[in-house]
């Protein structure tokens, strides 16, 4: 079993991504291994159950049953919304013994290593951040899917404290789902994922905003097109989730805002004056040539792409 | 022919949507009626003859000819990018008589109409500004469509100098082309299309180009998703057609620029303080929500969505 090294694995919170996890799972190593669901409302672990995506079902309010179950599990593997990590971890940390490893499946990982030195102590060895870079617009376990990371990255931001030999179950656990894992540290996961996920949402969420805001909001959504429909589809993600993710990442985040910020002003100044200055409407224009040129090639290849030597910054 | 009521069209500029055009027409009415293309380049008329979309090929330098064929036109369609239209209708207006109309298919309505008033002088009252709200990724004649602007809407700006009856003809030609005709100023429309469009794309362009500037702009592209490729996915169009556009719509995309730079700093304060400040938090997530609950009504009926009340200026 060097591909999926852990017998018995404890998913708290049986969504679209702890769902898939353990769908995943249960592909990677059709015989043995004991999936056990953990979550707050027992309609949702009942349907888990009836979809046979996990093995068991625990409330996580059944403290006893709780402590009993972590105490012989091989891997806890937190799937819950980034805010609740922390709490989560300080609920577990009472009953982890052995060789226990514990991981997340957060968008956000340097607010996920600061919790979990904050509440797991001399215990902090045991967490393997992680972030599975993949995701639907469903959610719940009825939209989890078997091959929902199959070819997507798994990022991995382990800790100075991490034994090698945990960090490699981890990423075994993550090849065995189909992932192709990559490692970083989390202020960098956090830097990448603040530009091109957490950054686009706030400005696609800002957009719906700013609409909203004017009087004639029902024409302009009337006649939009496809152009708006592609850029604002991140904006019909849940506000809960994004709220959390973007203040567990909000140093990342606002230094991105405000680089973006100063983009816009550039291109404001030479917008305002492109109509009479040349040089204002050949800056203008070089910039969208960089943009369209770069997502032209990540189109082609995503992944692939050498970026454009960087621009002036007076540009 | 109530439905298509022009004899002769001249077509300037046969890429896609001039193409589309003349492929829509030719549908809607199999027999009689001419489409006379007019370019630029002799290489992209050939290919339109080749193709079947066009009966006639006219070059845009060869004065008497086109001379000629205007003076005897029905209408005359100026559907080259928006930066050629004053030029184009300076060209044409020598030969303009009886009752031949001209029209326009530009993505921004105000500057078409300026440019109509500075160079057609008392033969204004011909100029009835239109936007076919269609479009495709790919360009130029061999992606054109038949069935471009089925379903689609076409938005007329008519000038106070268009007679009604004018006004009806250029309606009827696209109703024959299966689009929805709306009529509104062409200060509402270009309002519109700078928050539902132009914007957007400026937005789109501005994150590529935040990304290229940074040191791990590689990385970033590297491990960007599916919301970065549909957030960006208008920022591979066109950079002159699109500095073209901004600059045609500067105006009204400077207002909602600043407008939507003020809701980003609205963003900005309350991220600053979501971890200690509930009422902070409690913003944020409200702004989400807005969005958010906007853009699911809108995905559901595109077109049918009644507006949140708006927000507070401050909230």
């Amino acid at each position: 079993m060097a591909q999926f090294p852990f017998n018995k694995i404890l998913i708290i919170g049986v969504g679209l991504i702890g769902g898939s996890l353990a769908l995943a799972l249960r592909r990677g190593q059709p015989s043995g291994g004991q999936l056990v669901g953990v979550g707050r409302t027992a309609a949702s672990l009942e349907r888990a159950l009836a979809l046979g995506v996990i093995d068991q079902a625990l409330g996580l309010d059944d403290e006893a049953a709780l402590g009993r179950s972590i105490g012989n599990a091989d891997l806890i593997v937190c799937a819950a919304p980034v805010a609740q990590t922390e709490p989560l971890l300080q609920r577990i940390v009472p009953w982890l013994q052995g060789a226990t490893l514990v991981s997340d499946v957060g968008s956000t990982k340097a607010d996920a290593a600061a919790a979990a030195y904050r509440t797991l102590g001399a215990h902090a060895w045991r967490f393997v951040p992680a972030h599975p870079i993949a995701g639907r617009e469903a959610s719940g376990v009825d939209a989890a899917l078997a091959d929902l990371f199959q070819g997507r990255r798994t990022v991995l931001c382990p800790l100075a404290e991490n034994p090698a030999a945990a960090v490699a179950r981890i990423e075994a656990l993550w090849q065995a789902c189909g992932a192709r894992v990559v490692k970083m540290s989390a202020a960098q996961h956090d830097a990448v994922f603040a530009s091109v996920s957490h950054l686009p949402h706030l400005l696609a969420f800002a957009l719906l905003e700013q609409i909203l805001r004017m009087p004639d909001a029902a024409l302009k959504l009337e006649l939009a097109g496809s152009g708006f429909r592609d850029f604002t589809r991140i904006a019909a993600a849940s506000p809960e989730m994004w709220r959390d993710i973007c203040v567990a990442n909000r140093s990342a985040l606002l230094s991105d805002l405000d680089r973006y910020s100063a983009v816009l002003q550039e291109l404001r100044q030479a917008l305002a004056v492109a109509d009479t200055d040349p040089a204002a409407a050949a800056a203008l224009q070089a910039l969208f040539e960089r943009a369209s040129t770069a997502r032209t090639a990540w189109g082609a290849a995503p992944g692939q792409v050498p970026p454009s030597p960087p621009a002036e910054p007076g540009a």
